[in-house]
């Protein structure tokens, strides 16, 4: 079941190479956690920077790391509708049991509601494992409404969405136009708590890769009740959840998981690492938080 | 005291003059309702369409038609510092408690951390009634970081800010840098329950001219830890709210308003009021909401 | 006639007052070139900081100030229809001759065709002098597309358009669509010559504050069909015009004057003057400009 | 030599298929005219919707059917630096002359002078034919400077810039920060007479795919000073140019080209043909540019 938390996992260079066994040793890490699956090529995945070949074999590398009871899910997506199927389609041989796909984007003033039907409508009758819908405004430039969601939720293969924006009011219009069993995914988690207050069925979410104790906590919270104990989990990882995302991005999540114990590393070309200064602030935002000492 | 849930009322119009009976009409109906004041020239009061003296004359009547316990918010800020203290003083004289005061936003590229803390603090330090800062993006283009807003909140005649973003991270990071006697209000009902469950103090809502009740609900719902029901009154609340602002703006209030029983009337020029299918698709939406039948 | 190059004139501060003295001088160096006209109340003037009895005084004190054949235009609009029509009537018994009227912005959502139809009419209708539309999205956050102004130049009383956009394609499809009596004026230094050469009539041009030979110069060269000379003055002239607005702003400018010759001095709160290095870029902006020395 | 007009042409598709006769059809008339060149996969191509092999073939296709003086240029770019230079390279093999490589775009927040400059730098380094940077904020949310553009000019194997915009102040700003030798490209007809004014050395142009000569023609009156016709037969094509780009994007091409005798046919999914009325609205627009009768 894709409820819970998951992460969207970083990819680990060393010289620009993918470094297959500095993941492994996070995986392993990540393993003992209540965590419920992994996103492989997530934005934070630097997924644009990853060749097809090197996706693949990420794909198998990690289902052979993680145990059955995590779900494998891969973002497959690309403008391109027989690129998607095809690459999804593969993804699936390799490992993944979800795929993740983005709205396409590049024609950005016909990328509206009937491009987006066709799109998501031909990829999912063409896949052999569920789609979840990734909206990311942030990236895409673009964003799907809530009533084209609504729409495509009705095809028995689109099973929900990942909704990377902090504005919840879109989050609320799915989930009150969609049955239960569609999964609304937070997909920031700058409005976890808020998300999850409103029907969220869980979180898609950076911070799960340096905090994942802390984003199960808030989750496990509001499935108890717990409601002030979440608000203030939440209140104390906002800063740390932009500087990860938002404020420093993958650079910043990268030199996040050097200082929680994790591998790390620099940033695929053309990205660059942080800087002295901004290394030293995010140490103070760690620190703030309670994720380091 | 600023808590609780009030509307920026609309501005009635007949012909293109301020109707006054028709406002007082209204008022009677919401002052027997749990609202907990008045916001006169919010966004939604058409402010911008409004002469100095019919402001003026605005204020002086509604305070003579609300009961003592009820506060009334005034909407006076303008790009001028000076314009903005001298109509904030004569507000005040005229019966203003409060002041609501739109960020500057003309020098988009110059309005920032300095210039809202040199245009805040010296309307703040010269104005007699207490100020509410009001962030609107939609409208004004700007928007003010949660940074700045937390080195304001240290001015004691500073005492709070009207977000309406539905961005409610931004809401999460204010009420997170300031003390809890600063007032975050929530300035969109699209995201009134996740503001509360945030810590928020109380919403500013377009739709409580149309559904006071169904706001104040929500607001006595998180007070007394009943989620479920919140979240469930908000969902049900989404589409009409978004109709009254986002989806048909002034116009649809003021057409929801003659249709909930207050007189709505016509926006003023160069506004126009909805087309016959607008006005359809409206009924509809707010028969669906439960707020007519 | 409003042809050729206009300043949108700076509005000189002491101490946060306008310093008439100092706009004497200034003027009275600006008399003795071909400029034919001036614009008070810009977007450089800092028209929003300034209130309504100072508008009114500047207005007198310019029209005192220099020869009967410039054109005195004054920028009187704001989003009440009623104030702009009082403000422009006034304008014009205190000596301006032409109103240069910025579109209506604050409901950007329903800021299209219909709106500024009725917006532009009404007050066409209504003002005892000529109206000269004002597109300036930068600062307004909304734009007028070609068919609107297109309408809107049928009427009589409208007769031209200031387009401050760098979108050359906008301004040439409004003189498309327009007659050759529809005064189409390039509202920014960046894209003068372009304009021109498309069919512009002139220029209201920030950088004809501090280099009015040079903007003359370019118009006095497509005149005259010196195209070459057009072209490398307009590629020398980039840089400086890029310092006094896009880059620096009003602060900008002013710093501009002062090294010009010209009396500048600080903006208005909040607005602030320039950072020592930020003078010393705008002086070597300038050197490379032949400007200055 | 990359100077004059050259189309970024369409991709025809049959059942969603590349149409590589019709290509031959639509490529023997372009032949005849004076074009200098042709682009293929820039964005009216449809190129995010073409697979590797499907390009390569394409690649190869068009040079077999061009002559020897027309340059074969290719849009090979896409965030990923190692795709970019592998299928840049094997493009030169299949025959292209020249790549045009896309501004990476998805980090948008860092994607800033410093990774602009690494992007270029180490595909410029790696490829074996010249490359062309391709600006197009329309489509990418993201915009490179000409301080960056006059940076990378100075690499050996960076020879031009395609620049998409209609905002000719940046234009000339690359053309006044780069050597004489840099091509600086106008990138949409609707801007092609001023640009050519500030100095560009021709024009890539979705216009010239339905109406070369037309283009070819302003570009010729430039070259022999005939500044009126030009700017005449400019403002004759602008309505034109707008409805096979931003009013109907490709599929507006794509009618256009049926209408002008050469095959157009559907885009590939998700976009879609145009409707009925558009594809009216456009035969009327053609007619009036006497593009067709």
């Amino acid at each position: 079941m894709i409820k819970g938390i998951m992460p969207p996992i970083a990819t680990p260079f060393i010289n620009n190479e993918v470094a297959f066994e500095k993941l492994k040793e996070n995986l392993s890490r990540w393993n003992k956690t209540e965590l419920s699956g992994y996103v492989v090529f997530g934005s934070n995945g630097e997924s644009v920077y990853l060749a097809r070949d090197e996706k693949l074999k990420l794909i198998e590398f990690v289902k052979n790391n993680i145990p059955d009871n995590k779900n494998l899910i891969a973002g497959t997506g690309s403008d391109s509708i027989k690129e998607t199927i095809a690459l999804t389609n593969d993804a699936a041989k390799y490992g993944a049991e979800t795929a993740l796909i983005l709205t396409p984007s590049f024609y950005k003033g016909q990328m509206k509601h009937e491009a987006f039907i066709k799109y998501f409508t031909q990829i999912a009758d063409n896949i052999k494992i569920p789609l979840l819908i990734y909206n990311v405004p942030r990236f895409t430039g673009v964003s799907i409404e809530a009533e084209t969601v609504a729409e495509l939720a009705e095809h028995k293969n689109i099973i929900g969405i990942k909704n990377s924006e902090e504005n919840v009011a879109r989050l609320s219009e799915i989930i009150n136009l969609t049955s239960k069993d569609f999964l609304t995914i937070v997909g920031t988690a700058s409005v976890l708590y808020p998300g999850l207050c409103m029907g969220a069925s869980g979180g898609i979410l950076a911070l799960a890769n340096i905090a994942p104790n802390e984003c199960i906590q808030i989750y496990n919270y509001v499935q108890t009740d717990k409601h002030t104990e979440a608000k203030n989990l939440q209140l104390k990882m906002l800063a740390a959840n932009k500087a990860v995302t938002a404020k420093y991005g993958v650079a910043g999540l990268k030199a996040a998981l050097d200082l929680t114990g994790f591998f790390g590393g620099e940033p695929r070309s053309p990205l660059s690492g942080l800087t002295k200064p901004q290394k030293e602030d995010l140490i103070n935002i760690l620190k703030k938080a309670e994720i380091i000492k």
